[in-house]
């Protein structure tokens, strides 16, 4: 049985290695606004899930020749806040605006998974779920704001900020599970792997 | 001015590394058992901030004349469930035993950190906190338990749990801040070092 991870996040690949699991990673190459277009005004619950279904699917398709005998996990992740969901900055600027709104609430970080089972290369089972973590931000100085956003890094994340890198300084605590803030909710993963009768012990790499 | 982390500990260190700073490390030869001793039945917190801060205290005095101009930390950590305190299992016994007491259960980590700040080789100022954070532990099936038991992971960790390595599958959730769990809390350090004057991002590494 192999585990296969439908998603090119190098953050979500680094929680499972660490963790254990050698994912074979395959992108999804789902057009995730066609998605979102068939879905009749979706809850952010609904459209996290329809992407995670979406992903898990296109790729279990892709391998189902080469892996007839697999798990293939989907994931798809929002940080939502004061009710707006918010990506990357992808400028200093956004991400100064957006951390001078964030310091000292709380944001909430929704993610859907979705786990389909090949055996002998057809879909057996899938079954998907959501969950949602709370994070605390604390207040960072001018001072700190400027040497954070000058390393580059939350330009580049969803919300503007890590919990596992230089943004960990900044987040006074969560409430939830931290594997779903870096981006692949291990507790989650688990369950659904159970769910489709896989236990994930047995997808660990030899030596764990 | 440089990092000085007081603690042998490779989880603490590797915390602070991905979050851009790479600390000196010393190892103080505290008497833990003396420093309890002196203390007339203290409550957990004291208990920690006492350990915090003669780890801190001793490994400054050593390092002084080395690094005269250094912020030392100092930490201590401890996992409590149902009122006892959980230290390392050592055996798969033990920390079987352990987790069939913790799985569906919350545990409290509570943490104690230190900072002493030198300049010129004297110390200057001085301050710690504690922080208590709350883990819900998942419930392993038996199977599972088996495997990561038969890992050695648990065994050789307080409180037989990680949640940045195999563990994280079997942590359902926390409240409170992650790095915590791991052995040191970022934004405690953070706060602790700016009550000494002293700005994280300033210790941080050429390119964050």
């Amino acid at each position: 049985m192999q585990f296969v991870l439908a998603s090119a996040s190098p953050a979500r690949l680094a929680v499972l290695r660490a963790a254990g699991v050698d994912p074979i990673v395959r992108v999804s190459g789902v057009d995730e606004d066609a998605v979102a277009e068939r879905l009749d005004d979706p809850s952010p619950e609904q459209l996290v899930l329809a992407l995670a279904r979406a992903k898990a699917e296109a790729v279990a398709a892709e391998i189902a020749a080469e892996h007839p005998d697999a798990v293939v996990v989907g994931c798809d992740s929002m940080l939502s806040f004061g009710g707006d969901v918010l990506g990357k900055p992808g400028t200093a600027e956004v991400a100064r605006e957006r951390w001078h709104q964030m310091a000292g609430g709380t944001g909430e970080l929704l993610t859907g998974h979705a786990v389909l089972r090949l055996d002998g290369g057809t879909a057996t089972k899938e079954t998907a779920a959501t969950e949602t973590t709370v994070v605390r931000f604390a207040s960072p100085t001018e001072h700190e704001l400027d040497a954070y956003l000058a390393t580059g890094e939350p330009l580049a994340v969803a919300g503007g900020f890590t919990i596992d890198g230089l943004g960990g300084w900044f987040v006074a605590g969560i409430d939830g599970d931290p594997s779903t803030v870096i981006g692949i909710s291990l507790p989650l993963t688990r369950r659904l792997l159970g769910e489709v009768g896989v236990s994930v012990v047995d997808l660990w790499r030899p030596g764990g």
